[in-house]
């Protein structure tokens, strides 16, 4: 039997080879000589520049930069040819950035962003993939902006100052001063396309540790940025697919440097040749840290499974947790799935073992297709 | 598609009925036209003479008796016809019964299950059947043969008193002042032949609360014990299979009273007409509130196994907690097994969300299976 894994990692546990790896081990406990393609899979958010450099033999090149809350923070970005360079915004303004003191997403920035891209420009990058997700900040991109020489003005013409609150007070955007450089770099963006900046404060807030008043003053912040960014270039960006991603970066980037919003799994998943491996396999295993009502909208294992189902092929998703709305995973093309816990446990002692039982998940999940598979 | 659907109850949670209902509700979800056949099962515990009064449409006879820490219980038997009665050990020593400030089965008594048994007696039941199982004790049934009459004395020929540690002290067993009725009466204990007096104390002694030092205590009260039986009856039952039931009730019953111990499934599932039903069935889905290295010695799950794969049956066993060695139970027949749980959650929470917890795991379960089915 031939079998195609291809997971996201899970997030605060196991990074994507390491779900992978515990997959197949999994399999191989009921089937030592099945054929496993491990096809660990990235989403834009923290890892995938190191994964786009491991798949495409670019380099790391570790730098220092602005952190959401305006300390110093060790980030990275990849080059992945001598023009083309691959960043996480994650890496510079991720939630795992923010200490939980701190966790108001108004105040957060992506100053750190920005300067990630003038460190690719200095690299000699003139294409610039910016993947999106597990971001920490909500401030519709205008920190990297700055950071790249932008300013964000109030009615009186003074700077409006950092973070989305500060956007409320956004009048004008002076792109005077700005990288010139930027106007022959391509800047592609990495968004889940189900994310628009009309709802990103109010969907995603929340998690980012913003109270219900907070989250109704950043929501008015986002609309006057994206009136501010309208009277820039001419366009209502609120409903662009993707302008929501990473707390409205997709439209900072889109409205100020007309940057290419692109669906993440177009961008990121084409480089580890995921359709032709999917139509290799007999079964594909895909899995993430929850299945739940997301994940049709944009997350890994729906994509798989939305790839996997056009050459026909039966999908299984393995999860950490099974949330609320979980079935609507079924609509996908996922045929079954299966969470990973054994017994009752505490959030924290499933993250210490995960691996473990992820594995022991896996070899259950496979004897019961086995079951069926021997029926008849 | 055709399921036998025959499940023991979850302890502390939902009995057998409705652990069937739960399943058989999971698989409505994926196969609205499918035909259940629902066996619920009981072992000998809690709930199996009401069970059986169900099944062989017998009447329950409420009664007070001494419950095991001396305080009077409402407890019941079961007529199932003119003749014979059934009653569960349980329901007049069971550890339910046994508050949790006084879990030592040094001191706990099944004086009440032979008030259960005289109670029968008097209904004119000449053959008596006792369920062992979830009991609270560990006195040899040192208790229910005092309340039948018998007295257990010392070498001073004194009695020795209630509980397991009093049996320390031991040295003869005098039957002549015991219910003459019992001369002509069938006594069958229903028991897990796994357990032998010979290691009751050390395996079962720690679950009713006995620490270390009491278990060692208690251990060699057994073993005096078995030696005045044995000068009773001539036999050494320690190694005999169900010695060891419900805290050596059943070797009580079988030195004192002639009862016969019989593996308790021979006795209890013969009235459901179980392996018939199995062998009717596609798939057979049984489940335990755990599944462990227990599994294999006598439980539900491993004796509905063992008859479907006489028939050639795959099996399925479902379980709230899936524990240490639960691999064991794949050599009972079990093919493949799955847990119910779906997220991080405490143990009385996932109690309060069993039936929903087990309904939906059906559901994620049997499509696993068709996955399989529908693979080539």
């Amino acid at each position: 039997m031939r079998f195609a894994v291809a997971p996201s990692g899970f997030k605060e546990s196991l990074d994507a080879p390491a779900v992978a790896a515990a997959i197949a081990a999994g399999i191989r406990r009921v089937e030592p000589g099945a054929v496993i393609d491990e096809i660990p899979l990235v989403d834009g958010g923290e890892g995938s520049a190191k994964a786009l450099a491991v798949a495409r033999g670019g380099r790391i090149i570790p730098v220092t930069v602005t952190g959401p809350v305006g300390r110093p923070v060790t980030s990275h970005f990849a080059m992945l040819d001598e023009h083309t360079a691959a960043l996480d915004m994650a890496a510079a303004a991720g939630l795992r950035l923010v200490p939980r003191a701190h966790r108001d997403p108004g105040l957060t920035t992506t100053y750190g962003v920005g300067e990630l891209i003038r460190h690719a420009l200095d690299q000699g990058a003139r294409r610039i993939l910016v993947g999106c997700g597990d971001s920490g900040t909500c401030d519709g991109g205008a920190g990297a902006l700055e950071a790249l020489g932008a300013r964000i003005l109030d009615v009186d013409a003074q700077p409006v100052g950092q973070g989305g609150y500060a956007l409320g007070q956004a009048a004008k955007l002076d792109v005077s001063s700005l990288d010139s450089r930027l106007t022959d770099t391509e800047i592609i963006a990495a968004v889940n396309p189900y994310n628009l900046l009309t709802s990103v404060a109010q969907v995603f807030g929340p998690q980012k540790g913003a109270s219900a008043e907070q989250v109704r003053i950043l929501a008015g912040a986002m609309d006057r940025w994206a009136g501010v960014l309208a009277g820039h270039c001419g366009l209502d960006l609120r409903p662009l697919p993707g302008s929501g991603a990473s707390g409205g970066l997709g439209a900072g980037l889109a409205g100020a440097l007309n940057a290419k919003l692109i669906p993440r799994f177009d961008v990121l998943l084409d480089h580890t040749d995921l359709d032709n491996r999917l139509a290799k396999a007999d079964l594909v295993i895909t899995a993430e840290g929850a299945i739940d009502y997301q994940t049709p909208r944009g997350k890994i294992p729906a994509e798989v499974a939305t790839r996997a189902k056009r050459h026909g092929k039966p999908v299984i998703a393995l999860a950490g947790t099974i949330g609320d709305g979980a079935h609507h995973a079924y609509a996908t093309g996922i045929d079954a799935y299966a969470g990973i816990l054994s017994a009752p446990v505490r959030l924290a002692e499933a993250i210490d073992h995960a691996a473990e039982l992820l594995r022991d998940a896996t070899e259950r999940t496979l004897r019961l297709v086995l079951v069926g598979a021997a029926m008849k």
